[in-house]
């Protein structure tokens, strides 16, 4: 029973802006426990290591190894399915493509005066991968994070899973192997992430760490950044369905509960102008939740989450599609483009009724690490553009600083900074 | 008195390592002063902005007014001397045709599968600018952040500014207008970072804020990260320069300088091949402090934070600037292009020894917003790509989703998401 909302309803703009700031994620306070294991290992490094991965994954890396092996890796190809290898391959294949396309270009010049200015892009050092264990394991999410890396040059790349219970998922390290990753650490949880930020004696420090996590990890990455980067701290999944009613219901119900199964704070929202539509798609999504093997989440973030929004128009889904920035947005309307054309806040659009959503999470090409709670409305998804940084020069010789000198004193003084002053000053021989 | 580090020395690669480890900056737990402040603005708009402004500004917001007027601003190029507005229009006009450059630019296209992949970048709706009181006003940091934002396109920029004792900087209202601010608003503090982040009745809410301030801003700016997008958090700010011993001690000394007189926690470090030149920089440094109105500033900073390395080579700085990673990077050598081709971080590099790094503060045409305190290993300075985001497109039609569903319905099984597979597969009639 997803809520409806009806544009023609006089409370409507009371409840779509309730909706909007619905919280879908319960925030767990660990920041004092994260923070004593970041101390630890920080101090005592692969020891401390040892010590969490054997009381939180009880996994003796004495005997298991901190670093996972070639011959681990080799060995897991022989385990997993020769189609889901492929599948695996065409997917990095096609996302290196798409993200080779990314890559920012060096832009160094000389301006009128003479002036040399220039924006030069550089990848990072190294980069940290954390992958979570068990079910939440996603080989998809490797390539998605890995494959960026390397396109944009980073030379090293280094993935860290925890093995719960001693295994890690074989297309993980298929997946790794895929997309370049150049060391695998079993470790996991707060102490991979103080292990990929500080050191230790085995592991070297990365620049940057990427990757999803639970909420220790999360907190984990928010109290390291500043020592090392780190990207968007992503929330529960969302989708947002235009639909018109020349719809298969079962097509986009099918959409929705793609989604709905991520999480039970997952959200699945569809707009239209087709009262007989909505209903429809609700039926659909109840008789498929029937067969689903993940139906209790799906079922949950449905029951809580879902939505079913009625416009008089689809022109009118525009501005809602604005103001809810969704992760996802598939356009399944007649004439998509228009629709397009307004669209300002969304992680990624899927255009037309042949293009769902899960293509995107595969093997469409581009990423599927896409901001999410409303966060597209000034952020991107993860690209090539996260693993480089730039670095900007200025080139002045004595008739440039002549040239433009004078203005940088007279604004250093107005701002009582007369050692600013006297650093060009003092070229100027008016020291 | 900065310390020397000497790279002959048998303990040089531990000092030098400690030294990157420094901490120049005393972090003030401000968070829950800060969180209350941000409920209260949430919770009672205006009122509460009146309540806080009045009591930490000792401004009456009920005469003074919340906005800042047309008149105002008009007032203040009557006030501001005609060389400072002169100076500030150049600032703006280099700032504002180096930034263009930037712009990213949207990638359509069909693969050879016919599928359609795409970036679209799209500007920010609304975009908030903190600008300090008192002293640290600065005009010039004004245009470095609002400029780009309008080169993106943004349609609204809204700037914050407190009123410390009933008076602006009539410089800053200068700069804000040169620069297209679209609104100024005369608050400060948390208070003006929850407006902006929640809007009031008065003061409609923006989607992401940028500009330095000072505990309780930055504070407050980390708690309502994710209900809006934030610039990065900047620390006290350094600069690294790589001389040889051809080089005016003085003029090295006066750029020391200008990077010291900022704050006590800033950072000056030269790095050369010649101990004579080092020790006569040093005795400049002396001499200078002397005259300098932000004498008190710069010498703490140099005493404590201030440095000296000494190279046989200056190869050899290289590798020292890249773990460095400095904010600013002046090469004040004679082959600066052969060193800077293996300088990999650094926020902004000032080649040769007519560039001051102040140019770059005011007029060069770059940003001064660059990232501090070795951050430059994974993030840049402020651009044109802060103020934009991107979305991605893909379309597929049925014989793309033909020939890409199966391998994404393989990966879907793989992952254990049932409804993920079905939503490809129903399309392919296998639903």
């Amino acid at each position: 029973m997803a809520i409806w909302l009806d544009q023609a309803s006089a409370d409507f703009e009371q409840r779509f802006s309730a909706f909007l700031l619905t919280k879908r994620e319960v925030s767990e306070d660990v920041n004092a426990t994260v923070r004593a294991i970041l101390d630890d290992v920080r101090t005592r490094g692969d020891k401390a290591l040892h010590d969490y991965t054997l009381r939180f994954d009880r996994v003796d890396l004495a005997t298991a190894g901190l670093a996972v092996t070639q011959a681990e890796i080799d060995a897991a190809f022989n385990v997993v399915d020769t189609s889901v290898v492929d599948a695996l391959k065409l997917a990095a294949e096609r996302i290196e493509r798409h993200h080779a396309r990314q890559m920012p270009k060096d832009d160094i010049y000389e301006d009128a005066l003479g002036v040399g200015l220039g924006s030069r892009w550089t990848a990072i050092d190294a980069v940290g991968l954390y992958v979570p264990g068990g079910t939440a394991a996603y080989p998809s999410s490797v390539l998605m994070n890995a494959v960026p890396a390397r396109v944009a040059g980073v030379p090293r790349v280094v993935m860290v899973v925890p093995a719960g219970g001693g295994a890690i998922n074989p297309a993980v390290l298929v997946a790794a192997r895929i997309a370049g990753v150049s060391e695998i650490y079993r470790i996991g949880g707060a102490q991979a992430v103080a292990a990929l930020a500080y050191g230790t004696e085995t592991i070297a420090p990365v620049a940057k760490i990427v990757g999803p996590g639970n909420a220790y990890v999360a907190a984990a990455k928010r109290q390291v950044f500043g020592t090392v980067g780190i990207d968007m701290i992503a929330g529960p999944s969302e989708v947002l369905v235009i639909a018109d009613k020349e719809n298969d219901p079962d097509w986009l119900a099918a959409d929705l509960l793609a989604q709905a199964e991520h999480d039970v704070g997952a959200q699945s929202i569809l707009i239209t102008d087709d009262r007989a539509l909505g209903e429809a798609v609700e039926t659909a999504v109840e008789r498929q939740l029937k067969t689903l093997s993940r139906a209790e989440t799906a079922a949950a973030s449905w029951r809580d989450f879902g939505a079913i929004i009625l416009v008089d128009d689809l022109k009118a889904s525009v501005p809602l599609a604005n103001r809810i920035a969704a992760e996802h947005l598939e356009l399944a309307v007649a004439d998509p483009d228009s629709l397009m054309a307004d669209i300002r806040n969304a992680g990624a659009i899927f255009v037309g009724r042949h293009t769902p959503e899960v293509i995107g999470d595969y093997v469409g090409g581009s990423n599927h690490v896409l901001p999410t709670a409303r966060s597209a409305r000034f952020s991107s998804g993860l690209s090539v553009l996260d693993f480089v940084k730039r670095t900007s020069i200025l080139r002045l010789g004595p008739d440039q600083l002549r040239a433009l000198g004078p203005a940088a004193i007279t604004l250093a003084h107005s701002e009582g900074l007369s050692a600013h002053a006297r650093s060009v000053a003092i070229r100027l021989n008016q020291g």
